[in-house]
């Protein structure tokens, strides 16, 4: 059907743009499919990249798109990530720190460089499905201090989408809870009905969440602070 | 030993930073990696990412390094790209058109946004590395016309690494062919002894070039025009 028999039909619905978005399986990404599923329909984009919990990730990223009923799935697994090492999350000679969340400096679990690598992906996919948007659910306030989850990071890498992809090519990155405090999105995911039972955020647990990683620790302050009791079950 | 003492020391040589070179079998990349070896100590990554003609490429990888007597080598394997589509080199639906080196349209065999996938690889091993360059054998002029081919790109490719890496790293992009006509490649490659007779180019055989796609024919012209014979065979 065309756009304009849409409009002037039979009080079928427009049909809406499409967003490809990068769903972990933790909070922030699944509230970023909330927001995203209010103006748009959605493509979900998973990556394994050799992280320690990627089995239980994947499992809640397939739960969200059943819930947000997204049939348009792409899954990456890349091996490169523990070819190259140097982090926490993917080499397993590099302990897990506990969470100190009053420290400044950037923690072992850093990827190097990792979020281009999804961001590429989900380019060149959203480029192919003819997608108009790519939703990432990246936090610079109140996260771990990774370098690549800062605003200017995906202002240059739109710069870099509208350079490098096709003319005719119309796409852009939206990083929708990038300014949100982790109390913020909780609330904000709460309105919208995202569905946190089904997300997975710890570092280095799959069947209890630890609670004590980095990742759990902010997640716990955030359901704290935003008056709300977190639905996954910790050790 | 510190670099202070090689410089003051036996007549050791003194310490040469690092390189990694992106090395797709492919004589552009090849003439980068003899460019990047006269200042730099290398380390060499190549991407299979399901094209048609990946065996090949990853052949001429593996004599290309060896001839640097390179060590420090990565082999990436990207499964998405096939599953993403919207390319003749990773759509066995999509045939690979025959050379027109007068068209103005971007070819079916553009891999949508390809480069920066290389690049995120190379940053991300760059980083943990210690490296101080990426080399990429990009052409902008008498190439193709993939829009991720041109200068501006890599400069803001350069502005994504200084924002999202570590406040420490310090490492840029270097896309020394770029403005060179593919003429002009040969000749820098005979200057520095590059080995062409290693490197493969068709994006259609794995045996003989086929001569007729448009690598072969851009390569064809730069050797022509050089007036120097390719050591490649061709049906």
């Amino acid at each position: 059907m065309s756009e304009e028999a849409a409009i002037e039909g039979d009080g079928a619905s427009c049909p809406r743009p499409l967003a490809v978005v990068l769903v972990s399986g933790g909070m922030d990404s699944c509230v970023c499919a909330a927001i995203a599923a209010e103006d748009y329909d959605l493509a979900m984009l998973h990556v394994s990249y050799g992280q320690r919990t990627q089995e239980r990730e994947l499992r809640s990223f397939e739960d969200i798109a059943v819930y947000y009923k997204v049939t348009r799935r792409l899954v990456c697994h890349l091996d490169h990530f523990r070819q190259i090492g140097g982090s926490s999350l993917t080499d397993a000679e590099i302990c897990v720190e506990e969470a100190n969340l009053e420290r400044n400096e950037i923690p072992s679990s850093y990827v190097p460089f990792r979020n281009a690598h999804f961001l590429a992906i989900a380019t060149s996919w959203a480029e192919v499905l003819g997608a108009q948007a790519i939703f990432i659910g990246a936090v610079a306030e109140d996260s771990s201090g990774y370098p690549d989850c800062r605003p200017e990071y995906y202002e240059t890498f739109n710069q870099l989408i509208r350079i490098g992809t096709k003319p005719e090519t119309c796409l852009k990155i939206h990083a929708p809870v990038i300014h949100l405090r982790k109390s913020e999105i909780v609330s904000m995911g709460c309105r919208l009905s995202a569905p946190f039972h089904l997300t997975w955020s710890c570092y280095q647990n799959v069947d209890l969440a630890c609670g004590r990683c980095d990742s759990c620790a902010l997640r716990l302050r955030g359901f704290r602070e935003a008056g709300v009791a977190d639905p996954i079950s910790y050790v």
